[in-house]
């Protein structure tokens, strides 16, 4: 009895289509693999010095040199976390913190992530002086407009590699530029990017970017959750720390993030990025032209819709599409009728707390009100098939009726 | 070739005897199977409306469910977060930053865990009003002490149930009474406890002790690394809270800590906190009485061996050994030593990066620098027999040769 309830179970499962793999990724098996001697063999405190201790520390240094090859950064440059979020927090707070200036001035665009923007409105409340970059109709950020508004009191500028909503592709190379001949010899301003959804498909080592720290996380990409990663350009420069740490303690990640480190998980990122780097391009090219044929015959069947943010083609996340419907009426409806019919897609971003709230991502790209209250996202991943788009639209097609 | 190097790895690991439980416990299996379902299965994120979401926040509200009857707490009482470390960083720099005062005076004890002591020492060096109050020889706060020591602009009082190091366990309830007494019916000063070390073997229902914020932690618990709890009282009382977060973004966890919740973690601190509520005095008897045994025993082959803090009777965790060994010279040595033998012990804490400085908790004791310098931390757990209590005791002796 048993066994057949759990047939049907699983059964009744393969059925659905999950299409919100830029809110969270099924874990590779791979990674549960590497994972799981960390959980009770090696399960030791890194910051053990017996041979218990030896051998999770041994999994972690394993770690971050993976981790480290994967962003073309050092070693000693890789902060682990317990989040992007975390990370996206430790680079902004920290920074700010850090330069001790009376009147910090942190630059960030619109449509970056909760966990920047939010930490901003934060930092603003309690004096800081924060510049909201605005993005054109279809999520560009103008390097210009970043280049007018940075003084000699900027400490930070953080700018989002591709939108998780609308996949827009910054020009981060230029930001990175134009932060660096401003700042010239001096230590501030520091350029932050949020590549947590970059990463899987572009090119994101550090040096062809240009930035000064990244946030990545492994939730996006196959590997575990609890796992962010912030990268620190020369973080260990003779002593000098860039940043000050928000949790205090043992001093674990260069002092720059207490407690004791994630053993599994952090194998568990490894791995993941090492399957990312296996094939990057190829799974970007494959993932992009699903994606083009999935709009298009969307599109051919109800040709009403319409695409929120950039065209499809190189500055748009591969695997992003953000649809405006616009006879839609209410969107959480609309996603729980899609749900019913087993396609899993999003209203604006999962990383915030279940509200009914439209994206103000998809706000800030200027179009009338209800549009953002009208539009919903699907992204594609690793496990997504024709198949499965041809039957997705299907569904779709039929939660409109 | 493979298998029999594998089998010949496997089993020199049985012969080693791991006594350093209060660094880091192995994961029990049943916690590990109860995490499963949530890396590839139900991996959706719990922010997410459809289906997959709903899952996986299932699979968190069961679990905080289990945590708040573990701790005889209410639902919406429980934050988790992603690590003890974080859990004390939140309760006192969430505090803190709350309270507004000017000069807001926090209180620790001098033998508190990093993660309290280093963050009042941060918090201390931005300007707040920090008294480190010491303890007597065998580790024991003095209740007056701290009475004497409150004033109107106290917002917290911070002191750790039982020391991670030589397991004394602190009286509780009665500062509890004193800080109620003080705080009448004005919000401040609040009392904090770290209970990552008590939880496993004492009473820690929180009205049995009476704390307004209490901190426990997955990985000394046999469950998983990542995960802190911190649980606050009355949190959310006409949508009033008693602390500010230190990680912004999404307004996850009652908007106290941001960042997509770490699921299979969370279900798995579920699952080890339900293992260790079925058999909680009875397993601290059974590991008190071999405690007992193994110090007669060591102590009667070597007689010039001294106890570190309070006697083995009901006010020390009954794990805990910490061991002054006077001969011993460099204790860092020595655990080496041990453990080329095969066994595993701590000089200290392990939460602090490998560092060769000696504990700031014996050397808290008042005795002679060099007795910090030469002792050691031995902890029991659940799986320590008898028969490895023997073959320790024989290790440990030949070690010292």
């Amino acid at each position: 009895m048993m066994k057949l309830m759990k047939l049907t179970h699983s059964s009744k499962r393969k059925k659905e289509i999950y299409l919100d793999y830029s809110a969270s990724s099924p874990m590779d098996k791979r990674v549960l693999e590497a994972m799981k001697p960390y959980f009770s063999l090696d399960f030791g405190n890194p910051g053990s010095i017996h041979s218990f201790g030896q051998r999770a520390q041994a999994g972690v240094d394993r770690a971050r040199t993976i981790v480290a090859e994967g962003l073309g950064a050092k070693f000693n440059e890789i902060i682990f976390t317990g989040s992007a979020s975390e990370s996206n927090n430790l680079a902004i707070r920290g920074a700010v913190r850090k330069s001790g200036f009376r009147k910090p001035r942190i630059i960030v665009s619109a449509i970056d992530h909760e966990s920047v923007v939010e930490t901003a409105m934060d930092l603003e409340s309690q004096g800081v002086d924060v510049v909201y970059i605005g993005v054109d109709k279809e999520g560009f950020v103008n390097p210009e407009e970043i280049a007018n508004n940075l003084n000699d009191e900027t400490v930070l500028v953080s700018i989002i590699s591709a939108s998780n909503v609308i996949g827009t592709i910054e020009p981060i190379k230029e930001i990175a530029e134009i932060v660096k001949r401003f700042r010239g010899d001096s230590e501030y301003p520091l350029f932050h990017t949020d590549a947590v959804q970059a990463f899987q498909y572009l090119d994101c080592k550090v040096d062809h970017l240009g930035v000064d720290m990244m946030t990545i996380s492994g939730q996006k990409i196959y590997g575990p959750k609890g796992i962010g990663v912030l990268y620190i350009r020369d973080l260990e420069r003779s002593g000098y720390k860039k940043i000050l740490p928000i949790i205090t303690g043992g001093g674990q990640e260069y002092g720059l993030r207490s407690g004791t480190e994630n053993v599994p998980v952090i194998v568990g990122l490894g791995k993941a990025i090492e399957l990312i780097l296996k094939n990057k391009a190829k799974e970007a090219r494959r993932i992009g032209s699903l994606r083009d044929y999935f709009w298009e015959k969307l599109k051919s069947s109800l040709p009403e819709l319409e695409l929120n943010g950039p065209p499809l083609d190189v500055y748009r996340l591969p695997n992003n599409l953000n649809i405006y419907f616009p006879e839609a009426g209410d969107i959480q409806e609309l996603v729980i009728k899609m749900d019913l019919s087993g396609v899993a897609v999003s209203s604006g971003s999962a990383c915030s707390i279940k509200s009914s709230k439209d994206s103000y991502v998809v706000a800030a790209l200027g179009h009338k009100k209800s549009r953002s209250n009208s539009s919903i996202r699907i992204s594609l991943g690793r496990p997504v098939t024709k198949v499965q788009v041809d039957q997705a639209i299907k569904r779709i097609i039929i939660s409109l009726k």
